[in-house]
C-alpha cells in the first residue's frame, strides 16, 4: 500500500520538483500552499496547476495573514525587492525577502494534517545551496525540526514519528532542474519571479536564480522575461 | 528599558497566571489568543477579559481553522469529552482532547510576532505535571521548539534568540493557583470548562482539576458550576 506523503507547495520549481520526486517514490501525494499575503496571488495559481497536473489526491490552500506583522519584503509591498544582483551576493546575510519564522509556521500546519491524515512524511523544498541565507532553510534547523515533529505529536510519542523529508536541500539550482526534468515537471506552469506582473521581471533574486538554474542545467526555461 | 515579551493567552488560568507573572517581572507584554474553532468562544472572552484587566500592551486573536482536519475532541463537536474521571487517571495515555500539534503552530506565529516585534521572549503556560498527556506540554519537546526559535529565525542566527519560558512547567495546578493568587490573576474572569454552556459544568477534565486545584491552595473558587 503506498504512504501518504504532505508536500508543501508554494507554486516555485523547487516545490513543484519534489512534489514530482515524492509521485515517483510511489508516496501518495497531498499538496499544502499558504495564501499568506505574498506580494501577489500568482504563485497560488501556480500551485493550483501543478498540483492539477500531478494529480494529487488533495490539495489544501490555508488562509494565514502573515503580513498583519510585516517584517518582510515578501509582505509588504512599500519595501523594495533587491533587483540585478549577482548570484554570490545572495549568499551573503539574511535578505530582505526572509519572512519571520515562515516555514517554521507552514511546517507546523503541515504536521497537524500529516497526523490527522495518517501521512508519513512531510515533503519540503528547501535548499541551502544557492540562496543560503534564509535561517529557516538550512540542515541544522530542519533537525531541530524533526525533533519538533518527533516530540511534539502524539504518532511521534507513540514511536511512528512523521519524517520531514528536504530532498533538495544539497542540490545546487541547475541539479534541481536537471532532477525535475527527469522527472517530468511542467516548468511552464510553474512562477518564481517575487513581482506578479503579467511576464516575470528577471530581475529580482528569484529570478535570476531560476535563469542561471536552466542555463547550468542547459535546459530552456519557457517562461518568457519582461524586457528580453 | 523593559523588554517585550508575547504571552500565549487562552483565557484559562495558567495563562493567565503566566501573563500576570510576565507584568510583574516588568516585561512589557503583547498578548496572543486564537480562534481555532475550539468548541467554543467562551475562553475567547475570557481571554480578552483578562488581556484588559493586565492592560496590556496588545492583544491579537488570529483566526486559524484547525477544525478542518479535525483529529480533536476539542474541535470535532461529534466527538465526546471525557467526564467524571479521576485527576490520576488524566496523566495516562494522550487525552482525546489534544489537538494535533496545537502549540507548535500556536508557538511558530508567536515566534513570527515576537521577532518583527523585537520581543526577548515568548511565554507559555505548559505544565507537564497534572495533565502530563499532552506530548507538546512535556519539556523535551519546549526544549527542542527552543532550538527551533534560535535556529529558525534571523534573530536567532544574529546571537539574539528569542526565548522561550515556561514558567509553570514543574508546578502542581495547587501551586500554579498559590502564584496567581499572590500576583492578582482575577479567577473570576478565567474559563477552564471544556464545555461552553452557561456555567462550568464542574465534570470534564478541565473543570475537575482546576476545582481539585482550588482545593489544593485552600482557595475559593469564584466560578459557579453546574448542579453544585
Amino acid at each position: 500500500m503506498n504512504q501518504r506523503a504532505i508536500v508543501l507547495l508554494s507554486g516555485g520549481l523547487d516545490s513543484a520538483t519534489v512534489l514530482y520526486h515524492a509521485q515517483a517514490a510511489g508516496d501518495e501525494c497531498y499538496a499544502l500552499s499558504f495564501d499568506y499575503q505574498q506580494r501577489h496571488r500568482r504563485e497560488l495559481h501556480s500551485a493550483q496547476a501543478i498540483a492539477h497536473s500531478a494529480a494529487v489526491h488533495g490539495h489544501e490552500i490555508i488562509p494565514l495573514d502573515l503580513g498583519r506583522w510585516g517584517g518582510s519584503a515578501l509582505t509588504q509591498r512599500d519595501l523594495d525587492l533587491p533587483r540585478q544582483r549577482h548570484p554570490a551576493a545572495m549568499t551573503q546575510g539574511i535578505p530582505i525577502t526572509y519572512v519571520p519564522a515562515r516555514n517554521t509556521i507552514f511546517l507546523s500546519l503541515a504536521l497537524a494534517w500529516a497526523e490527522v491524515l495518517g501521512a508519513k512524511r512531510v515533503y519540503l523544498g528547501a535548499n541551502a545551496l544557492d540562496y543560503s541565507g534564509y535561517p529557516d532553510c538550512r540542515e541544522d534547523y530542519l533537525l531541530a525540526m524533526q525533533q519538533v515533529y518527533t516530540l511534539g505529536t502524539k504518532r511521534g510519542r507513540e514511536g511512528q514519528p512523521i519524517e520531514l523529508a528536504a530532498p533538495l536541500l544539497h542540490l545546487h539550482k541547475g541539479e534541481i532542474i536537471q532532477l525535475g526534468q527527469e522527472l517530468g515537471v511542467p516548468w511552464e506552469l510553474t512562477w518564481s519571479c517575487y513581482q506578479g506582473e503579467e511576464m516575470a521581471c528577471g530581475m529580482c533574486d528569484s529570478c535570476i536564480l531560476r535563469r542561471e538554474g536552466f542555463r547550468q542545467a542547459g535546459i530552456e526555461d519557457p517562461l518568457p522575461y519582461a524586457g528580453t
